[in-house]
């Protein structure tokens, strides 16, 4: 397949990470002949802007997907369950950012810095992994090679940005309310975000973890492809507009210095270590936001057991967290020439 | 000696935690005979208020405590250090909300909960320990009582009050300017505290921890008097005003499931669970600011190993982890009559 002949539909095209979705693709000026933007029929009719042209958004119909190559979804978990088997079964090979495909054992899961080589089985969907999920994976997966992680105790402090355009509209408006002495409105969240942190992201699951911890804890074995990772995480909402931060407890077979593991990550894809306490230096959610590498620091030998390192994990997580990896997946799916359905009918 | 006739003194009353102090020790009815309201010369000559009533702000000196039975000082390390031995060398008994004392072996480090025993044996000077310590181990006491806790991986979230009045003034001004499109003053931190998380506390030691993580290692051992107890910490800041947010990692040498786990500390002093995740309930910052308890909830089995527990502890870093503990262990201090002075000279 020739790239010139790409055509690529962005389905939730006017959401938060839509909008990066197409930042990122023309920053990166991916290949493609045609770009479709889908939206539900509320958003269809309004326009996008790409490389300064504006093009219309099309209403996302099951018969949307007739002539397109490549689907890049952002819409939701129930919209990628009801319309991806349909791009599937047109020919379109789909790269889901939803929940919805990332447990099917016909979907591989991919962070292209981890596990490129699951994208070659695909069967049509392809599945973006959680936000929070990818960086952590893309900082411990070189350490798990170097010293094989047996064990990872992760507590998150994620941006409002991970819930969507309105959970950013939410917490700017609950600030300026309370600025002006008025009683914040509680709409997107369960409880007041501003100047507040929430132990909850997602539903509750029946061992009492949420949803998004046991994203964390699943996809991770799935991505690494070992089920001997074995991860315990609390996620926490924090009154933050972009960049998740996560603070990662390792237990890894191998001991690993701090200084060997700073060795190990500097050189690893997709990854900035920036850790110097001499001179302040370590990764923050302000200094992540708008960039695409996954920022590594506060690296530090965990003292209480023989091989523990503590460290210090931030990215963008609409960049790397969302739209970054779903068009680095779809650049590789095109390197590889791997954008072709070969079972219309897999997912129907 | 007579509870009538205690004389009490504030060092740092204008502080954010010596004016809790005030409002603390109004609320609880302290038995004094007088109150001495003491800062530095800048802010003395103000006054504070107690019971309606104005009292004029005293200059701290080193022969101010002639005559005082009981100093609570809330005024930095470095006035700690140089007016507490004149304190007590004037027979006045010091309860230190500083860091100075804390690791002195002539100091009890006491949460009234945890170690109210070692109050005994005081020489005139006891430490208050620090803010996200104390509600730690309020936390952990019930549990290590009954499994024996071998080990504690802690992450903070952590309100810019810990830092004291003037940072409360600069996450308000930032968040502000930035609403008016002004870059932000950045002052009291080293980095922006608005919209962003700074995993610096305090300053770096030279193993790469900050030092209000190693005060959560060593203070948490001398405190639970156990040096088996092993802790790990990583601090951060977070844009929260009020309330101080910490995700534990536990492990046990005895297996407890959640729900032991939970009877234990439903039952144990100065803790409030607060659990139920099917009612999205769950301790918060913006609960907990202005209580007196430290709430406990989203306690779970940490599924990566055999004896091993998740929770979230949440209490108002200014009252229970500080100006409030200082109180307690006043009062305990007066109830077990150990309102005196040995050695005059212990610290001279």
């Amino acid at each position: 397949m020739s790239e010139k002949k790409v055509v690529v539909a962005v389905v939730g095209a006017t959401g938060a990470v839509g909008r990066e979705m197409l930042k990122i693709l023309e920053e990166r000026d991916f290949p493609f002949s045609q770009l479709v933007p889908l939206a539900s029929a509320r958003s269809a009719g309004n326009s996008i802007e790409y490389k300064g042209k504006k093009i219309v958004v099309k209403e996302l119909k099951e018969d949307s997907f007739k002539g397109i190559d490549l689907a890049l979804f952002s819409a939701g978990g129930s919209t990628s369950e009801k319309y991806a088997p349909h791009a599937v079964k047109a020919g379109c090979v789909v790269v889901d950012n939803s929940s919805a495909w990332r447990m099917d054992k016909r979907c591989p899961l991919v962070v292209p810095e981890v596990n490129p080589e699951a994208l070659k089985n695909h069967q049509g969907i392809i599945a973006n992994p959680n936000c929070s999920t990818i960086q952590m994976v893309v900082a411990l997966k070189p350490l798990h090679d170097a010293a094989k992680i047996k064990r990872v105790i992760v507590s998150t402090y994620q941006a409002v940005s991970g819930t969507g355009q309105k959970a950013i509209t939410e917490l700017d408006t609950q600030v300026r309310q309370m600025f002006n002495l008025q009683a914040p409105d509680v709409k997107v969240y369960p409880y007041q975000i501003a100047f507040n942190c929430l132990p909850q992201i997602d539903v509750f699951m029946p061992n009492d973890y949420t949803k998004e911890e046991m994203k964390m804890v699943d996809e991770t074995v799935k991505i690494m492809n070992d089920p001997n990772i074995k991860v315990t995480a609390t996620a926490v909402r924090v009154p933050v507009f972009y960049g998740h931060s996560e603070s990662l407890n390792i237990e890894t077979e191998k001991k690993l210095t701090s200084k060997e593991a700073r060795a190990i990550l500097s050189k690893a894809p997709g990854i900035q270590v920036f850790d110097n306490p001499s001179e302040k230096m370590y990764p923050m959610a302000i200094t992540a936001a708008g960039e695409n590498e996954v920022f590594v620091g506060r690296i530090r030998e965990d003292e209480t057991i023989a091989n523990g390192l503590n460290m210090w994990v931030v990215a963008d997580n609409i960049r790397k967290g969302a739209a970054l990896n779903a068009v680095q997946i779809a650049e590789r799916l095109l390197k590889d020439n791997l954008l072709k359905v070969k079972d219309p009918n897999a997912f129907m």
